[in-house]
C-alpha cells in the first residue's frame, strides 16, 4: 500500500508533508523552528510547575498554558499520522513514540493528576534539532564518535563486568567491617556507597567510621582512581584511530575506497597508486 | 598418575567431566548456563537477607533456598573433584578455590552465625561466564587490555610509589595545622583525609577549618586534579600502541610492513598482494 | 583620520605610546611589570578586604589603598586612551573593556556602597602578562591548544547537548521517585543535583533515601564516570593530532613528507637534505 | 682538595663509602635493605605515636624506640660526612638535606616539645629505594614520564594560568550571590569553595543555597568536568610521542642515534639509510 496509495493522496496530504517532515523548503524550516520553541516553551513550563513557589503564584496560568502546548502537540501528533507515507513506519519509529508520550501524560493527568510532570519526556523532541539545522557535519562527527565507542564496547563491558564483580566484594567487606551501626544497613546500601565511592562522587551521607573501614575505604578510593583511566584510555585510542583514518581525504581511483591511512602510498583494498594530496 | 588414571577411568566420569568442564556439548552448555542462574539467584539471596525488613518478613524462606544452593554448589564441587582428570590441580586453581569458599560460608555460619554474608564471594565465580559464552573474541581484548596494563605497571608504580610519599608529607603537614580539635585526630586519620581528597571524592565527613588548612587543601585538590592525568596519559599511550600493534600481524612479503588494516588486501605501502593469515 | 593625525601627534604622545603599550625598550619593560605588581597588588586587596577579621582590623587602610589604586589605573586608563593612535578601536578591544571595568566599580561604590568587590575583574588585566613576557612561544602552544579545542568543538557540543537531555530526564525520574520530602524539592532542584551527581563533585547535600532513588543514583554516577571518558578522548585525539601536525613545517623537496622532527636536519623517509626554516 | 685528598684518605674510610653509598657489594646491598626497614619502621612509629590510643598505652616504649631511631640515623649521618669524598656536595645535595631533616626534629622536640611527627619527613628517605634496588630500567620509565611532563609543562602552565582566572571571577560572583549568611564568608572562603568544586572534589562543607547560586555552581561543575579533559588530552599526547620515539630500537650506523621515528627509513640528524629491525 505505498506506491499506489502515494500516487493516489491528495494534494492537502502532499503539501502537509514537505511543511511537517521536510527541511528543505522556507515553509518546511519555519514550521520546525516554531515546533522547536514551543518544545523548549512547554519543557520550561513543566520545570517551573515543579517550583512550589511559582506554582503557588502561576499554577492557574501554567496549567492553562500547558493545556494548550498539549492541543498544539496532539493536533502535530494527528496531522503527522495523517500525511504520513507510511503511517505505521512512523508511528513505530523512534520520533514516532516520543511524539505518542509528549501528550500522553496531560490527558493520563485528566485521571492520576499530579503525575504531569512526566511532559518532561518532551525534551526528546529536541533531537529533531539535528535534522532541522541540517547538521550533516555534526551527524558525521557524531558518527565518529558511535563508531568508536562501538570499536570498543567490548573492551568497555568487560571492563563494567571486572568493575562490578570488584564492587561486589568489596561492598560485602564493608558490610562486615563497618555494619548497620555505621550506615551500611545492607549490602545493597552498602553497593551504593561503593559505586559512589569508586566513581569518585562522595557524597558523604555514609561514610566509614572504623579504622579498618577507613583503610579499605581509602583502597576503594584508590582503585576508583586508577580504574577511571582504562576506559578513558580505551575511548581515546579507539577515538584517535577512527579520526586519523577519518582524516585522510584521498580517494583511490582505481576502487574508489577513502579512509587510507595517512601514509599509505597505495591503496590497501586493490592495491593501485595513490595520488599524493595537492 | 595422569596418563594411566586417565585411561582407566569409567565411563561415567567420562560423561560428567564433558557436561561440567566441557562447553562445547549441549549438554555441557545448559549445565553451564543453569550453574549461572544458580550463583545469581544465590548471590541475590545474600544481598536480599541482609536488608531487615526482606529478613523479617522471608527470613526463613532465604534461609532455606540458601541451604538448597549450599547443597547444590556442594554437590558440583564434589562432582568436579570426582570427575576431574587431574584433581589437585583443579583443587589449587582459581576456580577451585572460589568453588570452595562458595560452600564454606555456609557450613562454618552453623558454628560461628551470621557470617553468611560472606557467600558473596560466590560472585567471583560468575567469571565462568567468558568460559560459557566462548568469547573467544572478548578474551583477545581483555588480553589486549591486560597487555598494556602490564607494559605500563612500571610506570604507574613509579606514579603510585611518588604520590603515597606525597600524600604522607601532606599528611603531616595538615595534621600540624588542623590538629585534632578539627577532626585530624592523628596521622593515619589525616593520611585517609588527604586519600580522600586527592582521589576527588570528598566525603566531606572531615574538612580543613582553618584558612591554612583550607589552603594547602586547594594545593591538594589541585595536585589530585593534575597528576589524575597520568595514569590515563600512561595507559592511553600503552593501549594505542597495542590497538595500532595488534591491527594485523600480516607483514608484507615484499617490504616487510607489518600493522596492516584488518581489512586490507594490498600493502598500502608498496602495493603488493597481502597474504591471508594462517 | 589615522595616517594624517599619526603624523601630526605630538612627541609626546610617540613617548607615552612606547612606553604604555610597548614591551620593547626597558621603558616599557618596566612600566608593564610595575602594572602587574599594582594588578596584583589591588586584586590582593580586593580579596583581604572581604575577610570580616581583616576588614575590621585594616578596613580603612586597604579602602584608601583601594582608591589608590583606582586613580593609578584611572589615569593610566586616560594615558592609554590619550596616546593610543586607534582610540576606538582600543576602548572596543578586550583590553579595552577591562581596562574601564576595572575602575568602574570604585566609582560606583559612591554611589551605591558595599559593590566594590566587583574589582576583582581587575585580575582579567592579568592576561597583559602574556604581552610582557613576550612568551610568544607560549601563545604557540596555546593556539595548539585552541585549535584543538575548535577542531574538537562540534564534537563536544553534541556530547553537551545529549548529556544535558540525559540529565533532564534523569531529573524528572528521580524528582519523581525521592520527591520534596528528600529535598528533591523541584525538578530544576533536582536538575543541580544530578550535574552535581554526574560530574562526580557530589556534595551530599541533596542524597537519595529510598531504596530505589539510590539505585538511580548508583545508575546516574557509572553513566557519568563512564561518560567523562568521552570529552577526555576527543580532546587527547585532536591535541595528538595537532602535536603530531605541529611538529615541523618544512616539507622534503624530495618527497614533499611533512612532520619532520624539530631537529631533523635529513628527511626520514628518503634521506634528502632538509631546508631550514625561513 | 679532592683529588689529593681521596688519594690520602685513610682505608676505613674507603670500605666505609663501598659500604654506606655503594650498592655493588652484598655488604652495601645489606646496609641499605636495613637502611630502608629502619625507614619504615621509624616513620611507622611516627603514625602510630599521633594515634592518642595508641599513645595512652605504648607512649613510652614509642618515645624510646623513636630516640633509638634518632641516635641511628645520627651516626649514619655522621658517618656519611665521614667518609664522603665531598663532603659538602653531600650536604648540599637532596639526599644531604633530608638525611640531616630526618633526625633534626627529634632534637629541636627537646626544646620545643610536641613538633616530633615532623619526622615524617624521613619518609622522603625510601627514594633511595630507587638506587638500592638498582631499578634502571624504571628510572628510565621515570625518566621518559618526567621528559614528557617537561614537554608538556608550558601548556599545563598556561592552562592552570588560565584556570586560575576563571577560579577567582567565578568566586566574586559566588561570593556576590551567595554572600557570608550561606557560608560564603569572604572571596578567600569562596576561592576554597571553587576549587572544591570545579576539581569535582565537592565536600559538601559550603553549598550555594540560592536557587542562582546553584545555577551557577552547576555551570562551575560542568566547566570542571570539562576541562579536566585539557591537561589529560596534554600529557597523553605527548607520553604517546615518548613511547612511539622510545620505541624504536634502531640506532643509526653512521652518526648512533637512536629514537627515530617508527616510520623512518634514513636518519634525521645524518641521512644514511637506517637498517631494516631483524
Amino acid at each position: 500500500m505505498s506506491q499506489a496509495e502515494a500516487a493516489a493522496e491528495s494534494e492537502l496530504k502532499k503539501k502537509l508533508r514537505i511543511i511537517i517532515f521536510g527541511t528543505d523548503t522556507p515553509a518546511g524550516r519555519r514550521f520546525d523552528l516554531a515546533l522547536i520553541l514551543c518544545i523548549i516553551a512547554s519543557v520550561t513550563l513543566v520545570l517551573l510547575d515543579t517550583v512550589s513557589s511559582i506554582n503557588a503564584r502561576w499554577g492557574e496560568l501554567i496549567h492553562v498554558l500547558e493545556w494548550i502546548f498539549t492541543v498544539i502537540f496532539t493536533l502535530e501528533y494527528g496531522l503527522r499520522i495523517y500525511c504520513s507515507a507510511h503511517r505505521w513506519q512512523y508511528m513505530r519509529s523512534f520520533y514516532g513514540i516520543v511524539d505518542l508520550l509528549s501528550v500522553l501524560p496531560s490527558y493520563l493527568a485528566l485521571f492520576f493528576p499530579g503525575a504531569n510532570f512526566t511532559l518532561i519526556i518532551r525534551v526528546l523532541r529536541l533531537f529533531r534539532i539535528f535534522r532541522v539545522l541540517k547538521l550533516l557535519r555534526y551527524l558525521s562527527e557524531g558518527n565518529l564518535l558511535l563508531k568508536a565507542m562501538m570499536q570498543s564496547s567490548r573492551k568497555v563491558f568487560l571492563f563494567f563486568f571486572s568493575v562490578s564483580l570488584i564492587i561486589m566484594v568489596l561492598s560485602a567487606i564493608m558490610y562486615m567491617v563497618e555494619g548497620p551501626e555505621n550506615g551500611f544497613s545492607s549490602i545493597p546500601k552498602s553497593i551504593y556507597w561503593t559505586i559512589v565511592t569508586i566513581t569518585t562522587v562522595g557524597y558523604g551521607d555514609i561514610t566509614p567510621k572504623t579504622e579498618l573501614g577507613q583503610a579499605i575505604a581509602a583502597l576503594t578510593m584508590l582503585i576508583g582512581y586508577s580504574i577511571i583511566a582504562i576506559p578513558t584510555g580505551i575511548l581515546t585510542a579507539e577515538i584517535s584511530q577512527e579520526i586519523g583514518r577519518n582524516r585522510d581525504l584521498r580517494r583511490c581511483s582505481n576502487c574508489l575506497k577513502t579512509g587510507h591511512d595517512q601514509d599509505a602510498e597505495y591503496c590497501s583494498k586493490c592495491g593501485s597508486e595513490l595520488q599524493k594530496e595537492l
